[in-house]
């Protein structure tokens, strides 16, 4: 059922598995194991509504998502936050990695204004995007360059790393519960989030509202807050 | 692939849903997607031990579990103690119970010999047994026949249930990550724990030892300490 | 600083120790090591509002607060599906017990009213209260006069416990921080909530107001809801 | 009662805040509030030996942390793995940051050999060593006048800071218990652990040992292992 869908320039998210979905919800909260539930009715979707807006949250904790995701390293140190959950990330302490790195789109080389605790994010002008992506394309060619040197003059990959910016790629794989998961996308898709954590965000919940359409709705109607 | 086991008098343990086994273990440490392992031969069953012998262990919690439990209160109250994980327990606030003790067999009507830190259980002798458990099975009859009074009575469930005994069975829904069950496991088959909690998690063992056989088998080795 | 509240017939909350304040949040927040407030202006009241309001929980996480409780084992039973937080419980397993029970004052005597999800819960007449109240003390001196001769029959403490019903009283240390206190109280001291665990709530709400008073007074603010 | 000890060339440790002691660790243990222990005698230090030993971890959470430090990015990135805690970053969304960056000490740059699960780390030939050391240098200044370079240009800090190497110095505030910080501590102190990490442990470790002497030696004495 994998499911890959670019985001950014080289990154990616994937739903690798899952296991659940709106009926497990259903059951675990009804907790008659006898006679479950074998399909979604009103009945069902009026009780998911209810316990998404009265925030009895364990119920969603019955859906599990494995997701494969390659981020940049500064959206990966956001990402982490989220302490509920599981993470496996590439290191490269070991192994050689290879050049990858993230270097935003003209319209995403932008500008802050407005003033703290309101702050907005504009585009600046075309020409001045252009000067922007030339240097970091080719700052981010010099740290690479930097990096194999180092690797080939002997020195160890550990070490070696240190020099690689934050716009560097990572990838991961994450293991975490519905109601977790809806916390990061309550906070994450929000437009108070930076942009490149609001695209990765806003494609999951692409993805797990097919798999869970009946829970999704429910907490997009109830505030798009997690329960 | 439900496999439902009793344990003790009326209670059992049910395996109802995995995500992942020993391969999901294996690709996590490795974060190779594109060129992921399919089958477990010697090298993953190599690096799985070296995993577990030095304690990487979030590459155990990509492999979760769904068990469905029956337990007497006291059980429950030890179980819960485990906090990574997620339960939904039954509730008898708003819906009638049944009627559902727990009386230890003879063999395990125990006395309690040895000093503190080092204590140790032993059988009493069958007309003792025999005794205890005919004391324990009126009280908890007239306990449930004063619960039901109370509700004729007009008194609320939430109300009449504070008479029930911690004898009383109680159901729930548990999902947890591998990781966190062999900390369980570890703690709970052990024979310094409490017999009625061991007897479920040497069940769950049996479970969860054809779901992940190599990971099991490390955790064995090792000294069956959770990584 | 130990304060010392009674709630319910016999139990009680003590706020035994706590770490941080609102200036620690402040700070966390923050992060100027070198330049830190040392007192609450209108500024650090502000910042701590925003925090609030814009759901910013970690800096919440630096205040923590060791409170003691002795509640009915039905009430812990709700208390400890709050993960975040640590408990350690007084056991019966290896202690003899003291005989302790909770039994609710005639106003709390209750029936039930209402349709699923929304009940409500309403005093009985006091003829029928007494009748009650006196049943549960009669009930309970025999589950102790059980309890006692089990004891004396040789058998263990740990067998022995398992005729005392959830109206026993047992007693807690909890160690728990400012940001799931919070959620505890928001779920907790809500209208929704079992008469008996809200009572604690509310206790719990007037010692930590004196100790936390601006972010007390945000959580309250803003809808009463954890950041 | 701040500690603040310098660890690597710019960062540092220090111990901020503190809630209980070897003492609460007894009193959680025991919970019996009524009669305390006031000191710690031989039957205490018994005790909390016997807890590290048998690995009831609980008690150790009553102890509580608040750690400031200032990490390269690259340690923070392993750092923060360690999910039982409460993290406050610095974070450079908003704030122009300082020029500050990690570069190794002759010493420590290493050379990686042996094979994989068990490789070693050795120091290069000090001529080696000066080189790698002189380009880490240059490589940093020029990320930083680069960085300098997007600001002046307009850019948000948010987009500039994207060039930042992963040896750049982040500072952040941990709250941590003491169980979870035990963990860190035996992971992390270990050899198997990364140079730059293993320093910050270990300094911790020293700051620690005075504040819960007994707790500490009994995590020395039973193999280093958090219970």
């Amino acid at each position: 059922m994998s499911t890959k869908m670019q985001v950014l320039d080289h990154g990616y998210v994937e739903l690798y598995d899952t296991m659940g979905g709106d009926l497990s919800v259903v059951n675990a909260a009804r907790q008659s194991f006898g006679k479950a539930s074998e399909t979604i009715q009103d009945n069902e979707k009026g009780l998911i509504n209810f316990l998404m807006r009265e925030r009895h949250g364990t119920p969603f904790e019955m859906v599990v998502f494995t997701i494969n995701a390659k981020v940049p390293i500064f959206v990966m140190r956001e990402w982490i936050r989220h302490r509920i959950g599981s993470f496996n990330e590439y290191s490269g302490r070991y192994t050689k990695m290879i050049e990858d790195f993230y270097v935003p789109a003209e319209m995403n080389i932008r500008t802050q204004t407005g003033k703290p605790g309101a702050y907005k994010f504009e585009p600046v002008d075309t020409n001045k995007a252009k000067t922007v992506r030339a240097a970091m394309t080719v700052f981010s060619r010099s740290a690479w360059w930097l990096y194999e040197a180092l690797l080939k003059f002997g020195i160890a990959k550990e070490v070696a790393r240190m020099v690689l910016p934050v716009n560097y790629y990572t990838q991961f794989t994450w293991t975490v519960n519905l109601r977790s998961l809806l916390n990061f996308i309550s906070l994450r898709s929000d437009e108070a989030a930076m942009h490149e954590i609001r695209r990765y965000s806003q494609t999951i919940e692409t993805l797990i509202s097919d798999v869970v359409p009946v829970s999704y709705n429910a907490f997009v109607k109830h505030g798009r807050r997690a329960p």
